[in-house]
Formats: C-alpha cells, sequence, structure tokens
C-alpha cells in the first residue's frame, strides 16, 4: 500500500510528539494492572494527510516486541507502516502489530489502539461470554455489553478482521477476542488505553457481582439515556 | 438558593485550607485501590457562617472534571455552590457535584461526601443486595448493614434525594446506589473517605466470606454495643 | 501488677529500639497488604528483668490509636505496662492494647503480638470456619489448622482470653477471633508480624483452592515432619 | 561428584556476572506479587566448562536461606556446587538448593530455576489438578497444560526427582509440586523467571474463568501451531 521506508520530513515532528505519548501509555498497563512482564501494547496513528484526514499513507507507533515496562522510552517506540512493516526504530515491533495495522487501515476513525491479557476481560474471553451492561459506568463507556470477537490465529489478518467486524456492530471500544484478551479502540492512544482500564474494571466488577447472585438489569432506554449523556459531555 | 459567584473575603482562607485537604484526600482514592482512571471524587463543604453553623450559604470544595490523579493539586480543585454552580476554579466540577451539593443542601451535619466504583461496594450494589453486618468492625464504623439506595439517572436532583433518603434511615455512612455505586458522608471529608476505604473492606471480605458458605450472624444488642463504643471513642 | 509509671532507668535503651522495631514493623502490615487506614497493630514486649525473664513488670511497646500508616515514627510509639496502662508516650495506645498485654501476662514465651482485619483470614473468622492445613508452606509454619476463637467483645479482657485459651491448645502461632479477625504472636514482634504474613497468605491460597473443588488432605505424620523440621532449622 | 570447596579462578567473572543478575531477577518476584516475606528462590547455573557445556562440575548461584527481599544485594548470593553444598556465601543456601541442584545435575538444557508459592497456581497444587490450555498466550507459553507434579517431602532428592520426572514428559517450563507450589526452568534464570510469572497468570486467568461456567477448549492442532510459532521467535 505505501512504500515509504523512513519516515517524511513533513511528520518528523508528528512522530517525535506520537513516541512521547506512547512511551507514556505503556505505563498506564501496569499502573492499572493491565499486563505483566511484556504483555501488551498501545498504538497510535500518525496521519501522513493532515489536511485530508487518516489515509493509508499513515504510520503507527508501536511498542517493540519483547521489551520490559520499565526500560520503555519514547526513542525505544517503533514506526510501522499501515501494513505492518518496521519504518524506523531499532527493533522489531510488537508481534501484535499486524493487528494493530488493519485497525488503522479499516477504520478511519481510529487513532489509538490498546491490546491486554488483563485478567477479568480475558476470563471472560475464554467463556466466550460477553461482559452485561448493568453498572450505570458501563452504560456511559460502553453504551451496552462488550462483545465477543472470533476465536483467531496470528500470523495473517484474522485477528484485525475480527475486530474490525465486531466492533463496526458495537458501540462498545472493547472487543474481547475468543480465548484471547480484549483490544480497544479510541479517538486517540489515550482514549484507547482509557477504554483497557475500564473494560478490566467492569470486567471485574460484574464477574465479581455475579459470584453471588444475580445483578439488576438496566433498561435499554435508560443505557441510551447514560451513553448519550457521557458521550456528548466527554466524546469520543 | 445563593447568588454569590467570587468566594467572599471571609471565606479566603477556609477554602484555601479545603482545597489542601481535599486535594491530598483525593490521594488515598487510589492508594486503597477504590478508583481507576479519573472516577471517583471527594468534596467538603466550607461553612459560610462559622458562628450560625451549616447553611445553604456554604461553599463546597471538589475535584475537577476528568483529571487523572497524579496531577491533582490544591490548585486545580473547584469551589462551587451548593446548588453545585461553579463559584472559582478553572475546569468543570465533577459530573457528580450535584449530588454532593444536594447532600450538604438536606444534611446539615454532613461536612464531606466521597463517591466511588470502589469494586466489591459497586458489585453488591449491581445486584442491590445491602451488605449484612457479621465483622465487629462493621458493627463499630456502621452500626449494622450498608443499605441500598435506589436506581438514579445523573442529570437532576434524583442521585442526591436518593443518598439523602437512604442515609437518614440508617447508622451507615455510607450508601450503595443501585447499579452505580457506593457514596459516603462524614463529618469532614477525611471522615467521608475514611467511610469509603471502610464500606470496600467490609464489602470485600464479607464477599468472600460468603463464598464458602454462611457466616455468623452477630447479634443486634452485640452491634450496638460495638457501634455505641466505638462513636464516643472515635466521634463521627 | 505494677505501679511504674514512668520507664525505669535500666529499660531505657531496651525501649528506645522497641520503638525502633515496633515503628519499622508496622510498615510491614500495608506492605503485604494486610491493613487498611489505620487498623492494625504490633507490640513488642521489653522484659523488665533480663536475667530472670518474662515477669508481671515487663512493658509493651505499641502503636498509638488512629494514628495513619504514613506518619509512624519510633517517637510516635506508645508504652504501656502489662495492665495496658500507658506508661510513656503523647498519643493513647491502640485500643486492642489491653488484649495484647493479657496475652503478655499470661504467655511468657511470647515477645511479639500482632492484630490485623486481613481480607482472608477475617473471611474464615466471620463464617468461624479453622483454616485446613492443606499446603506444605502451612505445615511447616502452622504445625496444623489455624484455630478459631471464641467471639469476643472489646472492653474487657475477654478477647484476651479467647486469644490464650486457643492458642494454648494449638501449635498455631495464629488465632482467627470469631467475626473479628486474626492475632498472631512470635517469640518476638518480628516473628509475629510473619505469622500475620503467613496466616493472610493460606487463608487466601486455600480459599481459592476450595472455589473450584476439594484440596488434597495432607496426613497427619507428613504435617508433623515438616513442623518438626521447619522449627528446628528456624525456631519459632 | 564435585569436591570443589572454592569458586576457580577462570569462573570468578561469570560467577560476579551471575550473582548480579540473581539478584534483580529476585526482585522480579515481588513485584509481580508471586512472593510473600522470604518465601521463593531463583537460581542460575554457571558453566564450568564453556567449551563442553554443562557438566557436573558446573556451580549454581541462588539465594541465602530467609533473608527479605528489600536487603538481597549480588554480595549476599551464595554460590553451591551441583549437590547443592556451600562453595562460597556469608549464609546457608535457601532450603530449596536441594531441588534446584537436582533439576541442574538432571536437564543440562536447564540454565535457571524458580521456586514460589504464588497463590493461584499453589491453589491448583492443592487440588492437584492440572492447568488446562484454554488461553492463547498460555499456547504460545507452555504448548499445553500445566501438569502436577507428585507430593513429596522435603529433605532427600524426592522433590527434584518429582520435577525433573513431570518436566520430562512435558512440553511445560512449570509444574505444580502436589500441595506445595510451582517450580520453574529455562535456559537462564531470567527465563525461569518469566515463566514462574506467566504460570501465575494463566492459573489466575483461568480459575476466574471457571468461577463462572466452563472455558471454551482450543484444538490442540491450534496450540501446537501457537507454541511452534512462539518458539521459533522467541527460543525456549
Amino acid at each position: 500500500m505505501t512504500e515509504s521506508r523512513t519516515v517524511p520530513e513533513h511528520l518528523r515532528d508528528a512522530v517525535a510528539q506520537a513516541r512521547v505519548q506512547v512511551a507514556a501509555l505503556h505505563a498506564e498497563l501496569p499502573r492499572w494492572g493491565l499486563v505483566v512482564w511484556t504483555a501488551g501494547n498501545v498504538s497510535q496513528r500518525v496521519v501522513a494527510d493532515p489536511d485530508g484526514g487518516p489515509g493509508p499513507e499513515d504510520l503507527l507507533v508501536i511498542k517493540p516486541s519483547g521489551v520490559t515496562y520499565d526500560t520503555l522510552t519514547p526513542e525505544s517506540m517503533v514506526v510501522c507502516d499501515l501494513d505492518g512493516t518496521l519504518v524506523e526504530g531499532d527493533r522489531s515491533p510488537s508481534s501484535d502489530t499486524a493487528a494493530h495495522a488493519y485497525v488503522y487501515r479499516h477504520m478511519p476513525e481510529v487513532g489509538g489502539v490498546v491490546h491486554t491479557h488483563s485478567t477479568y476481560a480475558t476470563a471472560w474471553a475464554a467463556r466466550r461470554e460477553p461482559i452485561p451492561c448493568v453498572l450505570t459506568m458501563m452504560a456511559d463507556e460502553f453504551g451496552g455489553e462488550v462483545p465477543i470477537g472470533p476465536f483467531a490465529l496470528i500470523g495473517d489478518d484474522s485477528i484485525g478482521r475480527g475486530i474490525v467486524e465486531t466492533l463496526r456492530s458495537s458501540r462498545s471500544p472493547a472487543v474481547l477476542m475468543a480465548n484471547h484478551g480484549p483490544f480497544t479502540i479510541g479517538a486517540d492512544a489515550k482514549a484507547a488505553v482509557k477504554a483497557a482500564v475500564m473494560v478490566e474494571e467492569v470486567a471485574r466488577t460484574i464477574h465479581i457481582a455475579l459470584q453471588l447472585g444475580t445483578p439488576h438489569p438496566i433498561e435499554q432506554d435508560k443505557i441510551d439515556s447514560l451513553y448519550d449523556r457521557y458521550q456528548n459531555v466527554y466524546g469520543r
């Protein structure tokens, strides 16, 4: 799609800024207990043509593969094109880069993607059960249940395609890929990190509620009302 | 109720002090694992007429909306009147300010209010089940069960009214608003934060006790005795 | 029993040392997640007559009442006699001091006492179920089950008596007081803190094991063998 | 097997380097919540004949017995031969050294060993149930279920033998010793620590998944495919 192998001159500042942001946002993943060891990754889109908006020539900034969280710096982040090919960086990109890139290619409204194996969200994913919307904070953030995506093996576009197909038919910014874990999206990387934090929070709270009985459902019109109000205040 | 739009001269010191206290107390919420991201808020009443006691001209100091916990400073706190209208501050007040303000308007004995979505308390709230008083520390602090408040949507006075109506008929300084989460009150913000910490602690411990059987009940006269002793030693 | 109201000259160094140790050991309670807010307390015996051994003239050093963990210093610790009466210190002793003092009066081999409301241990206490010995580390440390003590109200010697009567007929250094929480003992305060850490660890691990089935029992002769070996290596 | 009682001259640098690595890797155990107090230990093999490869004259570097995690330094680590006899160090080696040494004697491909009592893995061990492979990250790292080893008492070679016999018939780098806890192996100590972190993560996540139903199985050929891909990228 793109043949660039270096960061174009006019994007140097935007890439440098994204490196700083993406490195800082990775620190939020262990901070909120979403990852162990080197698992998990955050990426952000860098729009190649700010006037024309998101497009196939965009770049993405992501974590390198197999690096521990306490050694992540802006300089160690890597830059790829939207085919997932390395454009700039000393190390290999995260092995999940292809899934991130697929999302950016097919969802122009998405500016950030996060993947974790956070414990409770992954437990729902192992059972392939969507998380029901029984909390007001979940209505605010997700506008309904958190859906399950298909079982997909790493190595081609199946994970990316599963994410996109599932999220297109949902208001949720999070999908639980079957037997795998959550992927979240947002207008930028920060919003996607927030969705990763929140999906684990609702996965845990509703799991615990279900351990001793049945949560009261919230009627759909109340969910809609909460979601509309919250999204109008904070945007997404 | 009040038409003030600036902090009156004679309250400048009290407001400055409350800003320091409320900012510091917010740090207790992530410290004890009660909040994620920007959720949760602490407020404190500033009495307008120290001789006459609490009244409708009082102010409240609260967290601004959507600010992360590691960037909270005394200066970033906002001041509102008891209608929830902004009096001083660079940012919007927390979207829960109306509920805090309602409590201060209707419960003059309350000097501090805290709201979180702490995990175990919120799980009880999702099932709309009060937490039974089966621990001596719970008898000390709550004097009985932690009650459930009504399901109420944000946007008008229904949350505030639900808090006040529920707490008026209970010794508990905490109420679990249905499908939403806990609100706590106290003589000042610190006491309300303590109640927020303790309600999560008893919600978690009693949840865990119930997972493998049935806790032994404590007789009502023993609960009364523990509560009376504790409140006489520490006040509330 | 003792009429001293000041620390005798010949014990000044020992008391100063115990203040340092007890203050430092309190930091272990939040570090291992055993306490919230100001709950929990550690004490250590100061032997009045080092030649004659433990006796009724001994002192104890303990945490003052209602002080938060991040403000504890050697200077803020308080000194009491074995009736629980304040001998030295600016604040009231912990409200659990009478229970600590009772243990020191009746168990001369005990040099340290710890009390917490640690979550999982307290959950077993709420059900009044002893923790069964199904882990090798539990055989090492406890030599069998962790027993349940009676339900006792604060205010007289009933808590202390319940601790002593239960521990005298057990190898366990920990007792779960009914609907209340664990008390642990040791040759010194550090050993009692270790027992407090370990009782929560086995309470949690065995709770989790029981959630999905039944742990395999360990035969009594194997428990005895593990306990004897461990206690001969490390003492108690 | 070996009669050396001092570190041979030609291994001084390698031992010094291993001391630094093993001390640093111990900090990962409390960091990821795998240990309390002084429990748990990490060791690394030092090959005596780098040209000839692993052999009976190798040494191992391990944690001393009963030392707290915040006081571990390279200097405080101890060096033993592969019979578990102390070669260099001021303190006794960990009481689990015999089990580590047995593994190095019988599995030349192993360069690092870790032992913990991490909570969820130990809970599976208490029930003597292998952890089923129902997560893609588990297929990546373990290539199948995590097996249960025999019940074995400390004091002779039974723990070591149980580890080796179980791991030889498995792709998993982790074994759950019955009623005891996990032992993990790796090409070096860092890889064994990673396996210790990951076995707790999958033990916890799959425990939680099972609490509310049944995880979907992953077909064996998909497990094989994930395992082969992951091991070819990262090695083991």
